[in-house]
């Protein structure tokens, strides 16, 4: 069968997304963004011709990954900054929910900032502006809100972000600490609640004004 | 001349202190933990085969730059719980030191867990042992004392240092980020200052009690 034909047949079976879906997997559980086409192919169950029809190369492959996982995090984050909540309450719920991102998708942030590196100055800058602006235009705006209304200490949104994202964050790529350091394998569920909870309140506590 | 000689001669010049110091400033200008010997030995002016001859592989290299780093961090942590200062002022400015060292060593995190993934698991557990337990029994010591004495609320250490360490790091790897999403080229020590400052009050006002 041609690519052609074969993509036509795949089409119809979602085969794009169980790729996208495919991959994301692999680089959850192996806690990497290395990933090759050969192992896609294997563990989607579809020709490995297909991975270069629908992606190209790797590059295209990352991008479609980054591009699934973000528009759901930039349509959770539109959907927070218009319910009619208090500051404090969306900015609490917004802080659970990076920590719950980062979770489900332990390579997000490693993701992007490989393609911002590893892209051409025109693709960086277009991931920035399809992103990474976005996130920082919500920050500004939800704790804006906040610091306006005096709940929230004077504080610069963009850094307030890179601190919340580097601690919601941190936690999940150190899986392998946790075995080697601590001897623990136990990196689940309860695990990821305790660190939600104790993180959401640490920073919470530090943002609002006494 | 052989190698061997070529390393005497070499040895008195310091020419391993100088090799690492060239990787890991080849590292922290290109943000990244990818380097070729070839332009290792170019930029230090030392000759490739000195580089085989003291480091063996890149794993021996980026051991040797993790232990110089290291062990400067262990050393001011330890002489840091040895003072006769309140929790609260050791955590500040342990805080602080923090940022600075992810300011001046950037690659530092991405360094360890390459290794801790790289290397067989013999090694990880050695460089566990050897870099990350004596950090995270420190916090326990200088965190649990405030948390005994009723200066800071009750809360897990070892999930408080993941919330510090990743908010210190996360902003200095996203140079790029700051590059292409802000359009700004002025990632300075002026910039360090300010999220240094901005994120010490953060994390103070989230520890304290109230």
């Amino acid at each position: 069968m041609s690519v052609e034909k074969l993509a036509t047949k795949a089409n119809d079976e979602g085969a794009r997304e169980k790729l996208i879906e495919t991959a994301s997997q692999i680089m959850r559980e192996g806690d990497t963004i290395d990933i090759s086409f050969s192992e896609l192919s294997v563990r989607s169950g579809l020709n490995s011709a297909l991975v270069k029809y629908y992606f190209g190369n790797k590059d295209g492959l990352m991008e479609a990954i980054l591009e699934r996982d973000m528009d759901n995090i930039l349509e959770q984050i539109g959907l927070l900054i218009e319910k009619d909540w208090p500051p404090e309450d969306k900015l609490r719920h917004h802080i659970g929910a990076v920590i719950d991102t980062y979770y489900e998708f332990p390579y997000l942030n490693r993701l992007t900032m490989r393609l911002i590196r590893d892209v051409p100055p025109e693709g960086a800058r277009n991931i920035a502006d399809k992103y990474l602006k976005p996130l920082s235009e919500a920050y500004n705006i939800f704790v804006g809100e906040g610091i306006k209304s005096g709940v929230f200490r004077d504080m610069n949104p963009d850094l307030f972000y890179s601190a919340v994202t580097g601690a919601a964050d941190r936690f999940f790529t150190g899986k392998l600490v946790w075995k080697y350091c601590y001897g623990r394998e136990d990196f689940d569920e309860r695990m990821r609640d305790a660190y939600r909870e104790q993180t959401v309140d640490l920073i919470m506590a530090g943002i609002l004004a006494k």
